[in-house]
C-alpha cells in the first residue's frame, strides 16, 4: 500500500491531474497553475458555491467508503447549483488529508467525484491538498453559470404559490439509520460485529444517503421555463429548508403532510426503521431533492414539463409554516434541522 | 463572552453577511442563498483558485491572532490570482470551527479577511461554516478575471529570459522564526513566559509572516504590458517555486545568490537569526511575491512600468536551477521547499 509520503505532494497533484483531465474548450488552465483560467458562456452569470464535509461531524469512515464520500462532496454542491436553476461547469476540491489515509483511498475519493461530475458535464479545475493531523477535511467549491434574468433564490415566493418537491422525501435520513443500525454492503468496512448486507429495498435507502444524484436537469427545466418563483434544495430537512424560503421571501406556508412523497423503498424498510416517515420527510435532511414553489398561473406549463415533483402544500401569508395532518388537524412540532452550533457532540454525526 | 452555540449557525450567518456586505453591481446575490450569482466583464476569463490553511499545519493559533489570520487567509488566496495576471473580484470562505472559539474571534476572523479584501475591491458572497471536533479549518475561494489573451501560466518561460522577484525575499520566514522564539505583540496571548516585544525592524517582519500583502497590482500591471512570459507567486520557498516555472517550461535557470534582495529590516534583525539570510531566501517561503521571467526584447518596456523588482537570474536551458555565489562558484543544496506529505510532525508548522 502506497502512503502519501512516498508519493508526496507534487506527486499527489500529478496523479489527481491525470485522473481529472477533462480538458475541454472552455478550461484554459486546468489543475497544475496557481489558478484554473475558464471561459463561461458569454452574457451568462456566474454561480459559486462552497461547502464543507468534515470527519466526525458530516461523514463517518466506519461507514463511507472513499468513492461514495467524493461522489456525495461533489454532489452536495451541484444540487446548490441545481436550487439556483442553474448548469454547473466547474468544481474545485481542498483536501486535509491524515497520514494513515493511503494514496489509493485519496485516488477513490477523487474516482468518485470525478464519476458524479462527468454526469454533469463538469470538470475538476483546481484545489488544495495538504496534510492534516486527524481528521479528514473536504472543502470543494461548485461553479456554474445562469442566465441572469433566469437564476430561482429563496426570495421569490408569494402567497398562493404551490409548493413542490422532486421525487421523495425521507430516504437518506432512512439511509443513514440503517448504516448506524450495521447495514453494510460487502467491502466496506465497519467494525460493528452485528452489521447484516441490506435488502434490495435497503440497498436503495443506502445508496441513496451515500451516494445523493443533484437534481441539475430538474434545476434547468425550472429556470429555463420561468416555472418556479423560489428554490431550495433540501440539504437541513423540509421544514428547515421550507423556513428558509419563508424568511426570505417574507411568506409562510401550510404542508400537507399526506401529500408528502414516500418511494416505495421506505415503504417496504419501514419495519426496520425507528421513526415514523414523517419524521424523516419533515426533519430528516441530506435529501437533496428541490423544494420549490410555482404560482397558480403557471400551473399548466409546469405540468407541461413533467418533471418528477409532487405538490405538497401552499405558501400564505404570515411567517409561519404549518403542517396539516390527514385529519384536517395541525400537527405540532418545532422547527427541526441542522444547527451546527448547537448540537451535542454525540449526535454531530447526522449529516 | 458569546459561545457559538448561543448564537447558532444561522445567528453566524447572519453577522458574517452584514459584516460582509459591500454589495457592487456585480454581486447579483450574495450570502444567504444556496450559491452567489455573480457578474463578470464580458469577454473576460475566470480566475479559480482555492487553499486550505489547517491549524497545527498552516498556523499556529498560540501566536497568530485571529484578525490576522482571516487576512492571511484571503491574501494567499488573492495571491494565487496576482500570480496569473489577473484581478481578484469575489471570495468564499468556508470554516470548520471547533466549540472553544468565540463568536467574537470567529467575527475577528472575518474583520481581517474583510480588510485585506477591501485593499483588493473584493467582497465576500458566500461559504460555509460549521462545527469541527478538534482544529479550526479553513478553506478559502478566491475568484478572479483577466483578458484570455493575457493570463500569465508557469510555462511561457524561455531561455534567455530574464529572472525577477518583487520586494524583498526571507522576511516572512526570518518573521516566523521570531515568532517561534517567543517574540509578540502585545495582546497576542503566547504561553511562553519567554516572550519579549518586537523591536520596529522585527515588527516588519512578523508583519510580512502574519499579513502578508497579494501583489495584485504588480500582477496586473505585468499582465497589461505583456511583459512577463511565466510567473508564480512565492508560497513554498523561492527554489521551490522556481523549479516547478522550470519543470512546465521545460527549462533551467541560473540565480545569483548576492542579487536576492534583502529588506533593510531583515537586515538589521539578522543577529537575532539562527539561518544566514540566503537560507531564508532560498527556502523561506510564504513571501507571496511574484516570481517572473522578462524576455531580453521587453525588458526596455519592463523598465517603464518602474515596479518594485529585482533582477536575481536568467533562464537557462536543460532543466536544472544551480545558484551561484558572489565568488562564481555553485553553491551547493538540494532544491528545498513544502511538501505536506513528506514533513515530520515535528515541523509541520511551518508555513
Amino acid at each position: 500500500m502506497m502512503k502519501l509520503s512516498d508519493l508526496g505532494e507534487f506527486g499527489l497533484i500529478d496523479r489527481i491531474r491525470k485522473l481529472s483531465l477533462r480538458r475541454n474548450t472552455a478550461t484554459l488552465v486546468g489543475i497544475g497553475d496557481d489558478a484554473a483560467a475558464l471561459r463561461l458562456k458569454p452574457s451568462s452569470s456566474l454561480l459559486a458555491t462552497m461547502d464543507l464535509l468534515i470527519e466526525g461531524i458530516h461523514f463517518d469512515l466506519s461507514y463511507t467508503d472513499y468513492y461514495s464520500l467524493g461522489w456525495k462532496s461533489a454532489a452536495v454542491n451541484l444540487s446548490d447549483i441545481a436550487a439556483m436553476g442553474g448548469t454547473p461547469c466547474f468544481c474545485l476540491t481542498a483536501l486535509g488529508i491524515p497520514t494513515a489515509i493511503t494514496t489509493e483511498q485519496v485516488l477513490q475519493f477523487y474516482r468518485g467525484a470525478k464519476a458524479l461530475l462527468a454526469r454533469h458535464k463538469t470538470s475538476i479545475v483546481g484545489g488544495d491538498t495538504c496534510a492534516s493531523r486527524r481528521e479528514l477535511f473536504i472543502s470543494v467549491t461548485a461553479l456554474g453559470e445562469a442566465r441572469p434574468d433566469a437564476v430561482i433564490t429563496r426570495s421569490g415566493a408569494r402567497p398562493g404559490d404551490r409548493l413542490f418537491v422532486t421525487n421523495t422525501l425521507g430516504d437518506a435520513a432512512a439511509g443513514l439509520e440503517l448504516l448506524r443500525q450495521g447495514v453494510r454492503e460487502q467491502g466496506v468496512s465497519g467494525k460493528r460485529s452485528s452489521s447484516r448486507p441490506p435488502t434490495p429495498a435497503e440497498r436503495t435507502l443506502l445508496e441513496k444517503h451515500l451516494r445523493p444524484v443533484p437534481r441539475v436537469k430538474e434545476g434547468c427545466l425550472l429556470s429555463d421555463s420561468r416555472c418556479a418563483t423560489a428554490m431550495i434544495d433540501i440539504s437541513d430537512g423540509l421544514l428547515s429548508d421550507l423556513h428558509h424560503i419563508c424568511e426570505q421571501s417574507g411568506v409562510g406556508a401550510v404542508v400537507r403532510a399526506g401529500a408528502l412523497p414516500r418511494s416505495r423503498a421506505l415503504a417496504k424498510a419501514a419495519q426496520r426503521l425507528s421513526e415514523p416517515f414523517l419524521t424523516y420527510a419533515l426533519s430528516g435532511g441530506e435529501d437533496y431533492e428541490l423544494l420549490f414553489t410555482v404560482p397558480p398561473n403557471r400551473l399548466r406549463k409546469f405540468g407541461s414539463l413533467r418533471l418528477a415533483a409532487t405538490e405538497i402544500g401552499m405558501i400564505t401569508e404570515g411567517r409561519s409554516v404549518t403542517v396539516i395532518g390527514e385529519d384536517g388537524k395541525k400537527i405540532p412540532g418545532e422547527r427541526k434541522g441542522f444547527d451546527h452550533f448547537a448540537v451535542t457532540a454525540a449526535k454531530r454525526c447526522r449529516r
